[in-house]
């Protein structure tokens, strides 16, 4: 008789941010033992996780004898060590999602190219190795404005994207191998997060509108129900499932959509991963995704999504200009707002635009959690003391 | 410019059971160190709190010691050393709820005196020394069968109680001082919880409706919102806040009442902290009943308490005869049941009728929750391996 709950089986998380923290919470509440690979002494999970491993995520060492302590090994991030990843597969270790799933999504040019193979609308694209190449492209008409570069080997939070509207944005040319995308006219850009596990059981979240600061490039606030149709809604679904399949996902996927100006679905990247868009599902749906990530990665059964109340999630960023400790400004009055419900990352440092928390409000209606979650922005600054 | 939040701020849990567990892991939410004095190693709260330290909550070094190394003391059981918490706010330590309001709560016999002297709707009774002060007042009729014999020290899940039918139950007498009330021809057993804070602001919980297993002398399963007029419920929150008010709380106080079979309300006991009847808030309402104890005793505007959705709780009890590690059988199917959330303690031992988890189920309407959670309890069993 063996079981995960309230026994010696170890779960290890790779990385050790908010998305770690969040799951480490949820693992406590099933008395899950967690273990953390995060090179940051007090990284976010440290609190959370029963113990903290230091160490690097893309150091094959840190990566590999981390793999060697647990029972079952997934993460937060999907740039790991994919050498590391392998062997402690070859070896017998239970890793969810798959190393071979996360090569795919780790590099942007495969995953498009995962996309057009499997004839999953996306926008047009083609793949660089250099800035040159670009130029050359341009030159020759086979690129035109407005077009997107992205990093094939980077990228988180925004980071090694640039958006080249005209000749002007050139000189935000990344010179590195890149995969560069048609930009899309965008109506509103979509989430939903599929679940899957092992016996190929599967799960879709209510889809999720995100509303962007483009400043940061950072979602500035996200709500749910998102305001489609149910068209809409089902083929996001459609989409989400069918590349969960395809890649044979265990566990979480994200999949960021774009819903364009003329009504077109298009997929925008995946994260094989909890996710900045469901953290309102803590509180506003049956099942947590940080719950759905266990459940999923365990062979369970998956949790109902179904929607509680209606909710939108603020991200609490750091404002610009201020660098240090982190002091929340506004925090009791949020409080005053009925259904705020304020999550802190236990960041000390508080830097431009770096997230540090968020504040998930719900409301009757979206439209009521929306004028709340407006409320909210206008009341908390996360500055410096 | 202080908070509690992302701070150098501890907050001190006396005793780490379920509840110092769970108040441990709302207030990593809000990423607030918290402090734990547990006497048990690998107590519940060991895993979900920052520090726990060794000692008794019934032994003046251990307490006192402990409220010297934290900001706030608060606690999760109502039986702590007395005399450490009065030199602890003597020498100026936040402790909430106060430690004379823990003294009249303590003592069950001063605790129905203050009923008695507020005009608190509760059972006739009166104070006794000794076994054979009863058996007197029975002889010359004072008291009368059925009535019910509680200590006036002890009592914790249904502990040092006897309910005396007739003669045939005089053996169950404790020889201990105690306090002797008429047994009330029960309709309904309530729940309602209040919190305030330093403000003096006040919130009810909608009331829940607790169904007994008489055996095992724990609730069997509860259920919220209660089948009840509103009327009923509107009394019992008049009495909890009234109580809430006349104690000066500061924090959570749980009131457990008596609905009889000729429709009085009539106050049962109280707890000044979180509780068993408290547990389905982390899922179904706007404010789980731990974060609401975090804001009462930080002297944050307290949470909105509106229910999200329907809720039973049942909780996870070991079966009789066994005795040894724990293991859930049925874990796995409980999880198919859509809107089942199980929380294990990580109590490593199951003993009979020893509280080990519990699971919240939520239902869109309260008999389908009902029926869901009559399924869980025959799907699942608390066992040794």
């Amino acid at each position: 008789m063996s079981q995960f709950s309230t026994s010696n089986f170890k779960l290890g998380i790779i990385c050790g941010g908010q998305l770690g923290r969040m799951l480490g919470l949820a693992a406590a509440n099933w008395d899950i033992t967690t273990y953390v690979l995060d090179a940051t002494e007090n990284c976010p999970s440290s609190k959370s996780c029963d113990v903290h491993v230091l160490g690097h995520h893309m150091d094959y060492d840190a990566v590999y004898n981390f793999g060697k302590k647990v029972d079952m090994l997934t993460f937060e991030i999907e740039h790991v060590n994919m050498e590391a990843l392998r062997k402690l597969k070859s070896e017998g270790l239970k890793i969810f999602p798959d190393p071979e799933l996360l090569a795919i999504i780790q590099d942007k040019g495969i995953q498009k190219q995962f996309y057009a193979e499997h004839k999953i609308p996306t926008s047009p694209f083609d793949l660089y190795d250099s800035k040159e190449g670009i130029l050359e492209a341009l030159n020759s008409g086979q690129i035109s404005f407005p077009f997107v570069q992205k990093s094939r080997a980077a990228g988180y939070d925004g980071k090694g994207v640039a958006v080249i509207q005209s000749a002007e944005d050139l000189h935000k040319l990344m010179d590195t191998p890149s995969m560069v995308e048609d930009a899309v006219a965008i109506d509103k850009e979509l989430s939903v997060i599929v679940a899957r596990n092992e016996r190929g059981e599967t799960k879709c979240y209510p889809i999720v509108d995100m509303v962007f600061n483009h400043e940061a490039n950072l979602v500035d606030y996200l709500l749910c129900p998102a305001d489609v149709s149910q068209n809409i809604e089902l083929q996001c679904q459609e989409i989400a499932l069918k590349i969960a399949e395809q890649l044979d996902l265990v566990g979480l996927l994200a999949v960021e959509l774009f819903l364009d100006k003329k009504g077109n679905v298009l997929v925008n990247e995946c994260a094989p991963r909890t996710h900045n868009s469901g953290h309102h599902t803590i509180e506003s749906n049956y099942t947590s995704q940080f719950e759905q990530q266990l459940r999923a990665i365990m062979n369970y059964p998956l949790g109902d999504t179904t929607i509680k109340t209606p909710a939108v999630m603020v991200n609490l960023i750091g404002e610009d200009h201020y660098k240090g400790p982190v002091y929340y400004e506004g925090f009791e009055e949020v409080l005053r707002i009925s259904g705020a419900h304020p999550h802190i990352y236990g960041k000390r440092e508080t830097k431009p635009f770096r997230k540090m928390g968020h504040i998930t409000v719900l409301g009757s209606t979206v439209e009521e959690a929306v004028s709340k979650a407006k409320m909210i922005k206008k009341t908390i600054k996360v500055i410096s003391t």
